[in-house]
């Protein structure tokens, strides 16, 4: 395209990038189990969520912050890709692959905003700020909505067990203090129907 | 789930009914045209594009909300569906399917949250405040990348031919009238491509 306007053209170059984050597929299914979901609509779940949820901070916070880092927070992998949560591996390298992924997607953008962006996504990455650690949580309370609604997903799939996915869970403790019993419902209720393996104490 | 906990079970019944945007298909494709797009990564893709495109507003306004908007608009169709845009038949009664979609959809939150984001879906839908405008001249500019990233998309698979499409993206002239140059050269290009008909005159 050529508009004679280079601001415009590449704010439009980074729109149209965005678009590769819907063929990033994730570990886990959508709610009726019919395919894996995408980072691009697991991104409008989680940020949708800050306007139902967002009640729940533990203390006084942006909440548009929290939403835009939430639609923001997953672009990366459109360089990157997904990295899934319990893969050891691919988690060794992940901030480093995804650090030089952002210098590339964010640089698409006019300077003022690949700055702007770039520190949103390190804030949410860092996850020191009241804000970051509750979008970090909605992102992984959403997780564990679509997998106690798809009889376990990822878990029963990949035969995780109970004391991995407290673990994983258990940024939300601090980050929405209020969810943690429903969290603890969930994976409770999860156990007793067989879909997530309370494991064996190591001999 | 029983959480002992009227008003988080209404939150997460919702939450968890959303989830259905994402087996809702529209017409257009995603750029690389493997498939339809969701209207969960359509809303996706609109809101962020209000962090990028909201320095182009014609008067001060408020981005939280068109932001918002976005992440809302698409919902009701979880249950009255998709209608395309040049559907003549299936536009006759939208509005009201879709009003009582709305009263189902957003019924299942607490009565506060019920009336906040029902006055925003009525507020996109009418179509009045600046906020509005913004937001409906994103939601069509995001159908028109979709477009021509796929050689014409809805525009080369249905025939419609360039006077309705310029019909269909006219609010964008007044919503964003910054962006109006852009519209039009996509237009007389998709025209000067072969992906969009200029159409005969009428006998």
């Amino acid at each position: 395209m050529s508009l004679d306007n280079c601001r415009l053209e590449q704010q439009i170059a980074f729109i149209e990038c965005l678009d590769q984050l819907k063929q990033v597929l994730r570990q886990n299914l959508v709610m009726d189990e019919s395919r894996r979901e995408n980072s691009a609509e697991h991104s409008w779940h989680a940020a949708i969520m800050v306007m139902i949820l967002g009640e729940y901070a533990p203390q006084a916070m942006d909440q548009v912050r929290v939403q835009q880092m939430l639609l923001l927070h997953d672009v990366v992998e459109i360089v990157a890709g997904d990295t899934f949560c319990f893969d050891v591996e691919g988690n060794k390298d992940k901030d480093e692959r995804e650090r030089r992924a952002a210098d590339q997607v964010f640089g698409l953008l006019p300077p003022d905003q690949d700055r702007e962006l770039r520190a949103l996504w390190d804030e949410f990455e860092a996850g020191l700020s009241v804000e970051a650690r509750f979008a970090n949580s909605l992102d992984r309370f959403q997780v564990l909505l679509q997998n106690v609604n798809t009889r376990g997903g990822t878990w029963r799939i990949h035969n995780i067990d109970k004391a991995r996915v407290l673990q994983r869970m258990l940024p939300i403790k601090q980050g929405i203090p209020a969810l943690w019993p429903v969290v603890e419902h969930y994976i409770e209720q999860a156990c007793a129907q067989g879909v997530l393996r309370v494991g064996e104490p190591e001999a």
